[in-house]
């Protein structure tokens, strides 16, 4: 029986997520659930769609993905079930599923109809429908049974890398838990331009970065002596291959965001040059 | 086999939730555990109340529910397992399940007695009693063998709405994870009453209000300029039919709670009124 | 099949915890895991090895617990499995286990050899090792089959009160949610201590508290008035036997740490005298 994985910015403390998984085991008492995240910044799109790109291919083929993040009932709003890469994602049809398959095309998506959305008594969306549409399909009922093919699902895109004058132009997108600030800058990208050019400074509120490094601890070249590189600051390719700026063991108080003073939206710049 | 769920004030930082899962799970491998809410503020019997109230009726009927807030071991208070709605629930006499079930007569109150409470290792009453108790129950166990009936549990009241001179006076009793601010008034008191009149306000605080929404977005009145009505304050009837102050799309930091500066305990009234 | 618990200083908003669950679930569908702690101050061995000491034995024997701090990849550092009274445990070899063992001899320590460290697409430590362990584990697979047994771990110490003229020294090592102020000094060096003196005094930052409850009630001498307790601080002996100092009915914002302004590491001394 496939997993149900749930992701909101319901937070912790509230009824709202103890109320869905509630909903769900009273429709499937075996099923399996699995939280993501419920600690999604309220209403942001482009963070829950950062964290559940990257956590759901970790999950098995065929698992269910809930998603409220901006999903609150809204009657003249369709809730949508978003079939792509083997997996199952359920959430409101705001957008957010293109930006987490910006570059993966969705093999069927469906608007949930199973309910009348006009129904006075639906006034939570994430348990009225996605729950039950949930438990439906982890119990292995068809999509066709609960909604209809959508053509027309809401688009939204995020800020992409530009490339002019040997400069990589990009932004900060993701702040982590450790502080780390992620941009929107690949391995792929960086490496494509790279190699017409002899050297690169990567460039940030009147910082600059001659180097990046692979891992985290990358930035420790003599491991006798750790402890002379603690709140030492380092470009990475992080998990994702993204272009990430991390201070060595930091935290949430004393990391890249807080020592650089960095936002989400800052740019982030690659300038590439050549010798003489 | 019923599902066990978890309220405390623990947070999800020390190792007192996991301990009292791990202690469960010792006694009863195949059990399942949810948690309904760790971050109940320190002691806080009507946010528990609150919390746990709207909460388990999305469990199955059977479920037991471990509520351990105001809980520490004390030889002098009792532990009571409290059946009502075809749920159990396990805390300490403290007087919280009469909050939960103001309006509801329980179906049954035992006094937890199979452990002597006076025995000296009983410092961690959750894990000691509550932990082995919902295991028992899980299994099948019958109340009667782990406690005694219990006739006189400790009784506490949350303030209810009053009304005279042609206005509701209500108070604010929960703050949520979207800065919204939950009142004492409901619909069904609100309802009633308007009956009688043409029109009314709603006040709080300096600020009035003459319209109460039924779903979170109804304030929206044209989605295509949706952004035109981000930070709009409105009145709406909750999940619960409580009436409940929110931001359009606020979060903790920019919601009710602190653009109205509202706090736990703060007045709200609802003046109505006849046309001449 | 035994329990995986799961123990980190990722946060519970990142991708890193769920995308650590999809791997072992990806391995072994029917596995149960439950989280210990994913709010251990970032790379704070200390604090994670007094959450993880105090809960472990809560759980049955045989269960499998990942301790993912300090633990980003680094191909110099080995990744272990440790074996101790008769729970495995899956973590860097960075020192962690020795202090969560310092007083128990470890049944085995194997290093995790299953992979080449060296792989270039081994980034994330604790899902690229411990997951796979753990679930190989999980399963009823050998520890020797994913390690060889490694005789020189890394060690590390906490400190440890002293005793010298009447006095011992001790210090406070762990601040939990309620704010209460945890030491080193255990109820076993006091008790030993106390059969010379007469009396004694606690000391830490000019307060002296001369009486050690054995529960967090215990302050409270008349039920009937509890109400005078609240904010009265104690000394007692905690849930695990250690000396530490609350507030009754305290939370972290007026908790111990609080009120008295303690921070790990601080001083706090007990103080023998005799009669004349």
């Amino acid at each position: 029986m496939p997993i149900i994985t749930l992701t909101s910015d319901f937070g912790n403390k509230d009824f709202r997520v103890p109320a869905m998984k509630g909903k769900i085991l009273s429709l499937n008492i075996g099923g399996r659930l699995i939280d993501i995240s419920h600690e999604i910044d309220a209403y942001n799109l482009i963070e829950a769609s950062y964290i559940v790109r990257n956590t759901y291919k970790s999950f098995p083929k065929g698992s269910i993905h809930i998603i409220a993040v901006d999903s609150f009932y809204n009657k003249n709003r369709k809730c949508i079930l978003y079939e792509a890469d083997g997996h199952y994602f359920l959430a409101a049809d705001n957008g957010l599923l293109s930006l987490i398959f910006f570059d993966i095309i969705p093999t069927n998506i469906f608007e949930i109809t199973f309910k009348n959305r006009f129904e006075q008594d639906d006034k939570f969306t994430t348990i009225d429908l996605f729950a039950e549409t949930a438990a439906h399909l982890q119990k292995g009922g068809l999509p066709e049974i609960i909604g209809r093919k959508l053509s027309n699902p809401k688009e939204l895109s995020f800020p992409r890398p530009t490339f002019s004058s040997g400069k990589i132009v990009g932004e900060f997108m993701y702040i982590d838990h450790f502080g780390n600030v992620v941009s929107n800058i690949s391995k792929t990208i960086f490496t494509k331009k790279m190699v017409n050019y002899d050297s690169f400074s990567i460039q940030f509120r009147n910082q600059a970065l001659t180097k990046i490094y692979n891992t985290r601890t990358g930035v420790v070249a003599d491991w006798d002596n750790e402890k002379e590189y603690l709140g030492k600051a380092a470009a990475i390719f992080n998990e994702f291959d993204l272009l990430e700026l991390t201070i060595y063991k930091g935290n949430i108080n004393n990391g890249a965001k807080t020592l650089f003073g960095l936002n989400i939206g800052d740019k982030i710049f690659i300038q590439f040059s050549n010798n003489l």
